[in-house]
């Protein structure tokens, strides 16, 4: 059983203990699961028009950033930006764009989508745009094998 | 002159002695100034389709939320959610769109977007979607008043 006030403990507490949410359809279908950070999993849009991540708290039914309760908040900013420090350099990017929408979508996943300058999209935010872009199977499998290099290590986070 | 190490020792420090940074000129010419958190100052977007406020951290030179020192994250997160309950809650949002998107104005802002089922770009994201829609005077002046009402006593803010 879940225990709300341990969790609030800090960091030393946050482990698949507290795995309760299960990823949404939507998600599950546009998305892979790569791996998961103490609090979010961590999730690869299958959009190959940019290196798209999303993470999504393990916690069931928030669909507000501001549900969580303060432990997890500040926990989700960590992982958020330890991710976004590594996207960003990993792929050379030219801006992140983070953003938890959710209008369709209502459990709580936080977007982090790698941004040119010669993006498809660039500079309009990337919704509605341009359609999804299969990532072709060798393309994908280079693509993971550079996420898995680049996360590795990074506080609390194991693959997938 | 502001002391980077004392901006660490916790939200005792954060005081408008640490005010740097000036608000995007792109910022000023689309929105009002209403009022300020510890952290950042809190805009009004002037498009009446949607209730639309901006968190602008007041530091310079910082683009990505990942720039800020870990204590700047974790105030930005509180001061973000803070404000997200009161829009949720004033304007009977369906749901809120948060973004720090930043492809345009460099300057790190974070959008806090109050969605109805019933707006023009719903399920969408606002963004392209709908010209921007001037508020008329009156309406102006309720909304305005109307935020002053609820934002009053949150922690550490202060209108402009």
């Amino acid at each position: 059983m879940m225990c709300r006030h341990a969790r609030r403990n800090g960091p030393g507490c946050w482990s698949r203990r507290n795995a309760v949410a299960v990823i949404h359809a939507q998600l599950q279908a546009d998305c892979l699961v790569i791996g998961r950070f103490p609090l979010c999993h961590l999730l690869l849009l299958k959009d190959a028009n940019y290196p798209w991540c999303i993470l999504v708290p393990d916690r069931e039914g928030i669909s507000e950033i501001h549900q969580l309760t303060d432990a997890e908040q500040q926990q989700l900013i960590r992982e958020s930006s330890q991710l976004a420090r590594v996207l960003e350099k990993a792929f050379s990017a030219d801006k992140l764009n983070i953003a938890a929408l959710g209008n369709i979508v209502p459990q709580l996943h936080l977007h982090h989508i790698v941004r040119y300058r010669t993006d498809p999209a660039w500079p309009a935010p990337v919704w509605g745009r341009v359609a999804p872009r299969p990532y072709g199977e060798g393309q994908l499998a280079v693509l993971l094998e550079k996420l898995g290099v680049v996360l590795h290590g990074l506080t609390g986070y194991t693959p997938a």
